[in-house]
């Protein structure tokens, strides 16, 4: 159940409008790794979770607060937008190429559809979509996804803080990253505390039988380009991260299988085969079938 | 510049027909995590790589790589396909409820729009996206974005390797397991590799000035659900993972800072406003400005 | 803000797991209807709010609800799926057309991709969108949307209901089914309230100036089909709902403004031409520019 | 059947090219609430109809009038792009700001893709999608979609309306918003016909045993909010619009029910379970599995 | 301007209600080569053409002929679930296999959404999209586009006949198969028309002028294969289609450039750059840049 | 199985930074047309090929080829980025009108998501979708498709060329329209090869049993507009490019067949019925139904 206060986790309130920047803060609004991806990602993680206690406790809670981050960045591009010129202006206005080239700066679709409010889409215009979300079931593999998802977020903050000057909008900011860095940090420490506990280990997941995967090519860096700086990395040679065995490099691709011939499906699809006469019994033996229908 | 060769990696080749395991298979050819995924992520990483050398040759190694692997899949559901019962069957055959069962489990498009190939979709025929693709410039984000596309991918394999008893799919996919053990431990390599360098730390960026996030809150845990248990992980005390600070527990929310009110845009959003006789007003004003155009 | 409490707004608990069942929920969960449209929605109305008070207050308490409805079903769909044949069974039952009967009914990234957990998709397994969302700043138009918004989500949820015969899912159906009730009233009574307090009035927006519309057009209904109903309806004679004119019926369209010829843009777009003794001026045209560049 | 006639239901002729607004207008053609929304679901709503006469006859005629509408904004489109810059310009043309600002607001696929031509996609470059269409079935729901979806056009060709000086293009837009009125008063019109005459009430759909609803829950105003003003609304006293109870007004969210342990699915989906010597319990039954097949 | 008739072009009336077929319909409905994609296609290249007279008079004749279709099948569609079992069915019909296999092949939302209706959705359940429609502008490659479109949905519509043993539906079936032949032929006629008349010819865009292109490399047919039968095909030697110079075939892909190094982005992305020291240099110019605002 | 090579086919070096320009290029790399929709299409109809030999040859070399020029645009797209002013400059810079409409015109994610880098989507944002492609298994259908890609591609090319002055890039569109002249002259001798053959044959699919098609409908040209022009084309009358009829004209359509009367499905799918009367039956027939449950 989600209870709802009238407080904002932070201030958000910007100096002076700026229709150029409320569209680029829809990207942390509706964008693959915006606010509404973070918020439903540990929301259907944590309904999905096998594990009662800490870890679930922990997703419902970041996941609470993340829907708070979307409404405190919703209230900032409803201001950023109040009092801009949205493409409704006089026609002297209009005529100026700042304020024309303002006007093409904007999200069209905040004049003319939402009437100067937030949408639920990113910096492009693409509606934000259930497909951003991972919720696998396996934790270790969540609570990565969870790390690249603030660590992505946390990038776009931090490039977004560099193109705006307006004070407020730069103090809202810096509070979004200082919560990145803690929503950084606590996914780390908890893949870290299931990998400790046991609950998962590497490769995720752990427990497939690791004689059922053809073991012999499980550690080796195959070069498929022709990099030469290939095999200087730590994942050419020694301890590979899992424990399991050592890097080996093998410079180019071996050989292979052959290919598989072409299939040749039912005639009745229509599939175009591959001799001529071929071709004619085809459509005799699809005409026999019509024949008997 | 990529050149192709008519071999494949790994035999790809079932027993038997199986529509219904086609279309599961699709899942890892054209879905979120599917090999279609890795590839262009890879390619694309590699593309906007800001650093020559081990790093990049490594992503245009594993992008060519997986390209072979959309290969072997693609290869492998049209083996699938080949003679199955696609809905194209004698009348007598579509009565049977076991065959019926069969064709209610295929991906439509299979038999009605590919004529029994692969197509770049996933399981539920939704079609593959580019919004599935990470490429942010920053290699320790990106890479921890790999490392969580090799988790989910490989649990789905693992997956996938339970609903068959075929056994040549069973081989291929032994094989992939593999792969994938090693594409999740070279990921967690090279991040280790940027880490130890020094290219890029944590949280990420490392290099944005730390005075400029309010960093009173960057390592708080702070619960906004009522869960008992949230502060028993060791992300609510001890040393957080960037060790820049120990972390805090904080049982409730603060208060947080009064809603700012109602925003007032330019009356010709037709936004309903506060008081009806405000509303007049703004009906006048707005009907002042059409008598002066 | 938004707070969550561990506990569930009503029992969501089945009697026994139903794999394809759990699919069609799945509906009410991210189809267009479904619970995160209502909740995002919701959300987004009262962020864009112009008017503090009553209308906004509703808006933040109904989002805060659905966002526990999704919640619910969530929960529901993770245990409808808990002990299912989700594609992982014995070769045994997987031979029984019965068991790959319902097999061929499930979501089949439940299986692959959630590991049994819920997913922000729609029942046919399309992502849920943006799109969905409605929240233009207009208060009358917007309730009009939540209201439709509530007939078309009771209409599923009663659909739905009869697609069972799981007490333990019928009765949180129930419990659904009364909620949206409510919303429905609700919503309903707002409109009315926005009315009667003169806040909009119809047809919306109420305050564009009548001048500047076609008047001789907005209460004709012209019949473009041969329907010979059409004239029976109460929109084709007498006062209409918003009290400014009576309608008429206009039988068959008039005969309307002669088209425009084509359009010529620059030869450059390389668009086909009218005349081949044109195209080669444009091509000479073309020639020119490039001459000169 | 549809038939085609050369002509326009009302002139559309531009008093000079505008490529901007050209952009701007696609929003009415192609974005969710534009005129191939309404042509579309007004169509489906005809082919989906139970009832035969005048509902079924006024829907395929205001279909048949939408696409002439969808005919109208097309061609209107492609003559503002007609004459434009549209990033084809003469190197000191593009120098200049004002046209630099221009091109900056222009749709890039109406020069790349389109070739100066109208396209079915919205102001943002979003394709128009069959999921903006709502054909339930059920009339009342339908005609309240309806009403919705004019109040929104109507709304945003409003806006539309403020964002140009040019006379052609606002004659046409006086000319479609007069039918938006119409339209809005029609289906207004159509679903008070169906409740007088007894096809559907409320709440839709009104002939759901309202004995398999909880109706305790049914009329009950719960604040999820800490609004203050959530009560005075005439939601939360007084007769509900649908005439069966009163409303009552409940000030915060009853305890509601707890949460459901976390599910257990079969091991083999390799999600992440609770305790470590579980979990080699699991993996000692996974294998065992195996080595049975 | 379109005109709507109450009559079907082709009786459309099947034999027996048949949910799983229904379903296959939707392909042709609201798939990539639906009817819904070829009525807006047409429709949109008669509005964008540049030319008015034969090939625009055929443009808008199809279009509303295609429009019509759209109606023949959503028309059957719905009689074809008319009286389905769509999952609202007693117990005892859901235990049996048959009817359980029936309803795993269902489209869900028919049931659920549209209340059994047709819907603007392929057989997979994707909402149809306008990014299916070509309109260029340029006609010879728009035809060659409509000659595509009519071919896969022959294709699609031939290979449906053999899914049914409806008469009904086989009949209606058959009408379109025939339709679609005339207008494979008729786009291939209005194609080669246009190069008589030399309205445009090989290759498209045929004004562009030849200078500008590295004619080098405009006849090569250049092997990045390792396939040994390449060379056997006419577009290996001989005189190619556009007339202009006979081909020629390269065995390899010649050496080609050497690849850019990679970019150094503004320090301000937070772009993983190549070396620690050169990082703390940029971290050095950040704070720098960060002092001085 | 793919080799990745770390050369470019042709060098791909721009003079100056353009991010306007970079956005437009996006559109040849993940638009409807680009380069990834090519190298998919070819790759998918390669592995979906029934045919052995030549035609397999050339779609895996092409498809190979055409991975490669993403390769060259996507390196494009990042040194056009490189020096590029993305939204992060000084403030004196922001408020040069000229910088501001640059910016204005500028793709937001190459800033914020990818730091200056390529992505998978089109020039107005929308990522690359799987649904761009084609591959039906019907070679002549399917290499009709290839050519109409190539010729859209080649005009969207062609346009691109005409809006920059930048030495680089149009050294390398140059290129890039040889190619794509090349890649239409090859599908159009290998549709040319097919035929003659004998493999495939119009109309496609050419062995479906005529006398299963309505023939009588299959060459007559019916105007379902009021266009005078239609009869002009070759397609009213003399043979058809099948070579199995002459067409015939028909000046008006048919008058048609009888619309099917409505549906009436099951009640508990709450459609709207006909008559309150039959409502309150088919209510009491649901209530009964309930009573029986």
């Amino acid at each position: 159940m989600f209870i709802h206060k009238q407080t904002l986790q932070y201030p958000s309130k910007p100096e002076k409008p700026d229709a150029d920047y409320a569209r680029k803060l829809q990207e942390v609004i509706g964008g693959q790794y915006g606010e509404i991806t973070v918020a439903m990602q540990y929301s259907f993680q944590a309904w999905n979770s096998h594990i009662p206690g800490k870890y679930r406790d922990l997703l419902f809670s970041t996941a609470a607060e993340e829907f708070g981050h979307i409404e405190m960045l919703a209230t900032m591009v409803a201001q950023l937008l109040e009092d801009s010129p949205l493409g409704i202006t006089e026609k002297a206005i209009q005529d100026d190429p700042a304020v024309a080239a303002v006007i093409g700066g904007t999200d069209l679709q905040h004049a003319i559809v939402s009437g100067a409010g937030a949408r639920p889409f990113d910096s492009m215009g693409n509606p934000w979509s259930g497909s951003y979300v991972t919720a696998s079931g396996n934790l270790l593999a969540d609570m990565t996804s969870n790390i690249n998802a603030e660590m992505q977020g946390r990038t776009q903050v931090a490039r977004l803080y560099h193109m705006t000057d307006d004070r407020g909008v730069k103090d809202m900011l810096g509070f979004l990253l200082a919560r990145d860095t803690m929503h950084q940090n606590q996914w780390l420490a908890a893949a870290r505390d299931l990998q400790k506990e046991g609950n998962e280990n590497l490769p995720v997941p752990s427990n497939f039988p690791r004689s059922k995967e053809h073991e012999e090519f499980s550690h080796q860096a195959i070069n498929f380009s022709d990099g030469e700086h290939m095999a200087e990395g730590s994942w050419a040679s020694g301890p590979a991260p899992d424990g399991l065995a050592n890097f080996t490099y093998v410079e180019t691709p071996p050989e292979g299988a052959p290919m598989n011939p072409p299939t040749h499906p039912d005639a009745r699809f229509y599939g175009t085969t591959e001799l001529p006469n071929t071709m004619e019994k085809v459509a005799g033996r699809v005409q026999e079938k019509f024949n008997k229908e």
